[in-house]
């Protein structure tokens, strides 16, 4: 228990409190305060070292802990929910898997403090193997108000918060979650679908339209290309599109919508676009 | 994503419903209802291959799965909490990882059945590695209700649910998590302080004590032994008490309250000793 021990008496201290745990980290399990009439929003993810992530030159463990929860995150904004906790299990190499824990703890903690999730538990392990990571984010919604992947209708229009492509280039790492758009355009229209891009634009927009059991036109000239797609097209001779469509870890989201919604959220000065 | 889509082609339509999903399986995020006037509980525990489990003789998948959300619910039971929801993250080798999958599935939806857990959703992974299953469990509880490691005081006595040692000749695997009994004794009487024994009856007994400022004499002749520990000590020559006391993985709750309390439930009908 070397590794694990001695990494939970350097994080414990350094957890800060929150109103929402009526028990937080350190007992059997946390209890959580749940804002009252709305929906509990979960969903777990595992990242795992030599797929998600190669530790060394342009990643390491803090990047590691911010992504594993950005990405739990950008589910979260998929569903117009708003993040309220997270636990988070880990399993650490026995060699130098104290300095690899810290700093997964602290690109956690960072992500969760801009975005308001209390930290209310988790589980540690060693062994002589690569770094996983799992993090499950708790959220909460309005009765009804989730986003749902199933609600596109024929003749909605397709809003992506942002562009897309290249993200290899260092956004796959940096991942911005969109949970402050989710929430800002819950607020102004009703959105009939939602998605986030993980996969790949062409992917996730498939999933979305086979859960909808309809089918989409995409206009490729207006497909949102980003500068990292161009730049990653000049090295490796794909085109910015094919980029933008198959590469996938861009955690922007895909939106349907009626067409005067869409206007109106296309009217505001947000990164918006309808593809 | 081979191993990961013929998983998910499989397991989906065998997922249950369930009125508390709002929106099951298959979205960006689950949508629970949570029980209204309830705090939620919840713990996370992640079993890797060769240090948790190594699968061959005595270890099939079926009991992989059974155990890492049987931990959980042993958690949920340390705080004398109900079992509502889980999710499950699995990282599987991609050659074999579909029957390991299957069989982890029937393990976990088996124990959740008989516990009455959601299966909420889940992220499936796969690598050229061991096999990494991490379960999140969601529960419920009054305010203030829950059991706590830290609220041991002096005079209090101590109570076991069940017998100690020898858990690796089955029963670390064939984990019962005593979710009903915590929920009948805190019906009966109240509960100082509790934690469930997954590291050894004298190092989980040592960490109640700590969290709750105090210390504990125990009765060594009075310590309960299970057949189990006998038939260790005979194969291993270690004595039974030291299996009971160490070895861990008993799953068995060990509760601090007042003496007329304890003698309450001694006086039932149950495999309950005090210590």
């Amino acid at each position: 228990r070397g590794v694990e021990q001695e990494f939970l008496d350097w994080l414990m201290p350094r957890l800060p409190a929150d109103a929402r745990l009526e028990i937080g980290p350190g007992d059997d399990a946390a209890v959580l305060r749940p804002p009252a009439g709305r929906r509990t929003v979960v969903t777990v993810d595992m990242l795992t070292e030599g797929v998600d992530f190669r530790l060394g030159a342009g990643c390491d463990p803090c990047q590691v802990g911010h992504k594993a929860l950005a990405v739990g995150l950008s589910d979260l904004a998929a569903m117009a929910a708003r993040p309220e906790a997270a636990v988070v299990a880990v399993c650490l190499p026995r060699r130098g898997g104290g300095t690899i824990a810290r700093g997964i703890a602290d690109g956690i903690s960072g992500l969760a403090a801009a975005h308001g999730v209390a930290l209310a538990g988790g589980d540690t392990n060693a062994w002589d193997g690569p770094v996983v990571v799992s993090v499950t984010v708790l959220g909460s919604v309005e009765p009804g108000a989730a986003w749902r992947r199933d609600g596109a209708r024929p003749g909605d229009r397709i809003l992506a918060t942002g562009r897309f492509g290249g993200s290899i280039l260092g956004r796959h790492l940096a991942v911005r979650p969109r949970c402050a758009e989710a929430a800002w355009i819950a607020r102004q229209v009703p959105v009939h679908a939602a998605i986030d891009v993980s996969d790949g634009l062409s992917l996730d927009l498939a999933r979305l339209m086979t859960a909808s059991g309809t089918g989409a036109l995409i206009d490729l000239d207006r497909v949102p290309v980003h500068p990292d797609a161009e730049r990653l097209a000049r090295e490796d001779g794909t085109a910015p599109l094919d980029h933008a469509l198959a590469d996938g870890e861009d955690f922007e989201l895909l939106l349907t919508l009626a067409p005067d919604a869409a206007d109106r959220l296309l009217a505001a000065d947000r990164p918006f676009a309808t593809l």
